[in-house]
C-alpha cells in the first residue's frame, strides 16, 4: 500500500505526480517533496513559496517543516526569506542531531549551502495585493487565515511502511515580520510516527498550536481511532474549548493518514478540499462539516474553486 | 491547593519566593514569572538569561515560552538577543490572537515596547568559557546538553485552579546562531491545560521535540495517569524508540503537575533535581532512575550540586 495526501486543491497536481513516484517505488520523502515543491514553485498559490503574500514590511517570510516517521527525526526553518524552497531546507536539516530548527538568516545560509536557489519571492501580482491591502490596513486590524487555500501540508506512506510529513507556507498575509505559525513546529503543523499515523494542519497557526493538533491526531490514532475519527475528535475538542471561553470556532483544517493507507480530514471551514493519491489513482476530495460529522466526498476538480 | 514546581536546583530560590506569592493569593502567572525571572537575572546560571553561554558567534540568543492553561493561550520568543528577560516578552505576547510567536529582531522590539530592559547578556565569565571552548571546537563536533542545570521550566497552580507553564533558556552552548530548541515551542518545551495538568521539559531540545513530550505528558494525565506516571511513561516511550533505532537514551528531564497539586518528574540523567513549593513550604527534590521507576526524594540543598 502507498498513499499521499495533501491540503487544498492546489496540491492536486503535485499529489498526482508524487503518487506516480510512490507507484514506481520511490520513498515517501521524495513523493512528499515532489508534492510540496510543486506548490512552492507556483506563483498562482499566494500562501506558499514564490508569489506568497508578504508580511507587513512587504517581504515574504517562509516557514517549513519535515518529519520522518520511522526515526521521529525532523527539520524545520522559520521566518526565512530569499530562497526558492523552504521545504528543501527543512528536509535537508532532518537527520541532524542538533541545530535542526533554524530561523531567519541561519536558515537561509543553510539552504544556500544545500544548493537551494536564491529567489526574490515577490511577484508583480503579490506586491499589487500587498500595496492595495496596506492602503486600508491599520495596526491592530485582525489577521485572518486565507480562504480556499493556505499552508501546503503533505503526508506520505510508501510501500516499506515509512510515513513522512511535510509543510510549507508563507504564513499569514500582513503578519509581523518574524512571526512564526504552526507550520514549522513539530506536533503542531505536522507530526508522524510510522507505527501509528501521520497528521498535518492548515489554517490559523496561532490556534492550531494551542491544541498541538497534529500530535493530538497521531496520539488518538495510537489509541485506536481511525484516521477520520482522529481528525474529527482532535478538531472537535479544541473547537469546544474555544467556544467554551467565548471564542469563535476559528479557521482550522486537518488531514490524517493511517499506516494502512486510510485517511481522514476535518475542518471548521464550510468546505475543505484535499487531494489523495493511492493505487486507485489521484483524486480530489472535499471535507464538509455535516450534522453527523465530516462528510468526505470525491469531487470534480472543475467544480471546486482554487 | 497551590503548587509551584521548577527544574534544577537553580530554581529553588525563585520557587520559594513564587510559592510565597501563591500563598498570598497571587495568580499562577505571577508566581511562575517570579521563579523564572529570578533564574534569568542570575549570571551564575549559565544556561539561562544573563550570563548564558553563547552561540558559535559569541552572542547569546534566548528562547522562552509561556502558556495559560485556562485559555490554552501562549506566547513565545525565539532566538532573541539583547534583552534582560525573554520570559517577560513571551508572557507579554500571551493573549494575542495572532503574532504571538516571534523570532529575533521582532521579538526584541516587542520586548522593548513592553518595557523589558536592554541588556548585554555576556559576562566576563561566560565569554571566558566561550573563548576557551572555541580554542578546541571544530565544526561538526557534537553539542551536548548541560549537566546539572539547563532550561528553567516552571509550572504553577493557584488557588483558583489556574495552571500556567513558563520556560526560559539561552539554549545549547555553541549552538548555531538562529538555532531554536524545544523551550519556546508549545507541546514540546511546555504545555498546560488547567483541566488535565501541566508539563515542561529540559535537556536536549532536539530530542524532546521529536516526542512532543510536554503535550504527551498532559495527554497521559488526561487519560487518567498521575503526574508521576505521565512523566515516566512519556519519557520511557521516547527513550525506547530512540534505543530501538540505535540511538542512546539522550539527555531529557520532565516535570509534571496535576490539577490537584500532585507532581511528578522523570529523567534520563543520573540525578535530576527540581524544586517544589506547596502549602507545606518549599522543598528541593531529586529524581533518580531506579530499578522500579523514578525515585523521588526530598534532598538537602547543600548535598545537591548546582
Amino acid at each position: 500500500m502507498y498513499a499521499l495526501i495533501g491540503t487544498w486543491k492546489m496540491s492536486l497536481k503535485g499529489i498526482s505526480e508524487g503518487g506516480q513516484l510512490l507507484k514506481e517505488g520511490s520513498p515517501a520523502g521524495d513523493a512528499v517533496a515532489c508534492a510540496v515543491m510543486d506548490v512552492e514553485a507556483n506563483p498562482a498559490f499566494v500562501s506558499v513559496g514564490y508569489g506568497g503574500l508578504p508580511a507587513l514590511d512587504g517581504q515574504v517570510y517562509l516557514d517549513a517543516g519535515y518529519m520522518d516517521g520511522n526515526t521521529l527525526t525532523c527539520g524545520a526553518v522559520l521566518s526565512v526569506t530569499g530562497i526558492a524552497s523552504s521545504f528543501a531546507a527543512a528536509r535537508g536539516l532532518c537527520g541532524r542531531k542538533t541545530n535542526w530548527m533554524l530561523t531567519g538568516e541561519a536558515a537561509r545560509k543553510f539552504a544556500l549551502s544545500l544548493g537551494v536557489k536564491e529567489c526574490d519571492l515577490r511577484t508583480k501580482e503579490s506586491m499589487a495585493r500587498y500595496e492595495e491591502a496596506m492602503r486600508t490596513f491599520n495596526p491592530g486590524d485582525p489577521l485572518t487565515a486565507y480562504r480556499g487555500h493556505d499552508t501546503v501540508c503533505v503526508l506520505g506512506l510508501d510501500e516499506t511502511g515509512r510515513m513522512v510529513s511535510g509543510t510549507s507556507t508563507s504564513g499569514l498575509f500582513l503578519k509581523e515580520p518574524g512571526r512564526v505559525g504552526d507550520s514549522p513546529i513539530p506536533g503542531c503543523g505536522y507530526y508522524c510516527d510510522s507505527r501509528y499515523g501521520a497528521a498535518a494542519a492548515t489554517g490559523l497557526g496561532e490556534d492550531i498550536m494551542r491544541g498541538c493538533l497534529s500530535h493530538e491526531c497521531v496520539r488518538l490514532m495510537r489509541q485506536g481511532m481511525t484516521a477520520q475519527q482522529a481528525a474529527e475528535e482532535a478538531l472537535r475538542d479544541l473547537v469546544e474549548k474555544k467556544l467554551s471561553i467565548g471564542e469563535d470556532k476559528g479557521s482550522m483544517s486537518l488531514i490524517t493518514l493511517a499506516p494502512d493507507g486510510s485517511f481522514g480530514a476535518a475542518t471548521t471551514e464550510a468546505c475543505f478540499p484535499f487531494a489523495v493519491a493511492t493505487p486507485d489513482g489521484p483524486c480530489l476530495y472535499t471535507c464538509v462539516p455535516g450534522e453527523k460529522g465530516m462528510e468526505i466526498r470525491a469531487a470534480d476538480p472543475d467544480s471546486v474553486p482554487d
